[in-house]
């Protein structure tokens, strides 16, 4: 049974704020529940429509309906399950081999997908500016599919951080070097930028390296990829050897 | 002014039944409307909330108020403009080049965003399973960011299709080819599965060429890439040359 102090708790954790206050966040679904289970993320408590999650304390359990499940989702379709757990202090920023600075990516989906791309790819270090969608937004924790649990990702002002960087600093443009025929090194700084905007004229100045992913097709009315299919192609060619 | 007949006319083209009914659909955003309006598709009328679109007669252009707007997007933020079109007549398939055949993919961001990679690599011909969302749902035309308009998508019984096929046949397995390392060719048929289960067992009968993107994390943990951007990888590479 939730109460419905439960349940505001839950829907206010949608809101950053909540979030913030509460220093709470939640995951949906069994895999990206579990994944959070087997990590240094601290449960607060699991609610699930199911007797499942062997491994949870009962204390730390609660059957949910599938109704009151509906009131609390950040899904359009509800999965059987959500776990609040304690938002984990911010670790310091590993200034070694491949970083992504993602410039004011917006799209919960797409900060997701990249950070399950940059868990693929062994990608160990993400910055993100502070205009960058919150990394503990409900969406974003889906699209990662638990691999929130192993990319390290801080929020900074990335001006300030690569304005003092030792490290190369890499960014796609239209006029950048075809990047299938560029040396690419195994440390460095990858930038990819807004969806609408790309990479913003201040950061623009702090690139050492422009790099273009070659258009294919034979219109010349493509103008970009999605931000997520773009660090897709990055990241495979940096790492591809 | 919008007629209520007008309203609820475009609300219907939310569902696949009454856009195939009506043989309409709709497109959002002022980009993605004007590469329709710039091709081949037929617009129907447009409704936004701006005195744009100086190219558009005034008898096929409706000025929408944004709280009438709101009432038709599909949009969680609507734009500031929606345009109904005629729903094109499906063409025939061109067996030639590169073939991407998409087995049940469901979520429309992925659908849309694999015509934009297809648009941006030249892949001129898309196969759809009959369970792969529909096309002119309107979060994959949003999704396709005008890409929708150039390039040809059939759905077929993909079983059928891939028995009687010349071409070779390639899907993307666990256990497959390193796909940095095998020599892909110009012409074939590249299978990406459904985003929870892969390739179903059936059309995995039907690949000649397994082939993996191997996985450079530390962690055996990252199961899976995000369809979308697993197909980013692969036409990279089928491109790159």
């Amino acid at each position: 049974m939730v109460s419905k102090n439960q349940i505001k708790l839950i829907t206010s954790l949608q809101q950053k704020k909540y979030r913030i206050a509460n220093k709470l966040f939640f995951a949906e679904g069994v895999k990206g529940i579990e994944e959070l289970l087997d990590s240094n993320f601290e449960l607060e408590h699991l609610f699930t429509t199911q007797n499942d999650f062997d491994s949870v304390s009962q204390e730390k359990k609660t059957i949910i309906s599938e109704n009151d499940l509906k009131k609390v989702t950040a899904l359009a379709t509800p999965n059987t399950c959500l776990a609040v757990f304690k938002m984990p202090v911010e670790k310091s920023i590993t200034e070694t081999g491949l970083i992504l600075a993602l410039d004011s990516i917006r799209d919960p989906g797409n900060l997701g997908t990249i950070l399950r791309l940059c868990d693929w790819f062994g990608i160990q270090q993400v910055l993100c500016s502070k205009e960058t969608v919150d990394l503990y937004n409900p969406k974003v924790v889906q699209a990662t599919m638990g691999s929130i649990a192993r990319v390290n990702v801080n929020y900074v002002d990335l001006n300030v951080f690569l304005a003092q960087t030792k490290l190369p600093i890499f960014g796609t443009f239209m006029d950048g070097e075809n990047i299938y025929k560029a040396t690419l090194p195994q440390q460095g700084i990858i930038i990819m930028g807004n969806e609408a905007n790309g990479i913003s004229p201040a950061l623009e100045n702090e690139v050492h390296n422009r790099l273009t992913i070659p258009r294919f097709g034979n219109l010349q009315k493509t103008e970009s990829l999605n931000v997520a299919a773009a660090t897709a192609i990055v990241l495979s060619e940096f790492c591809r050897g």
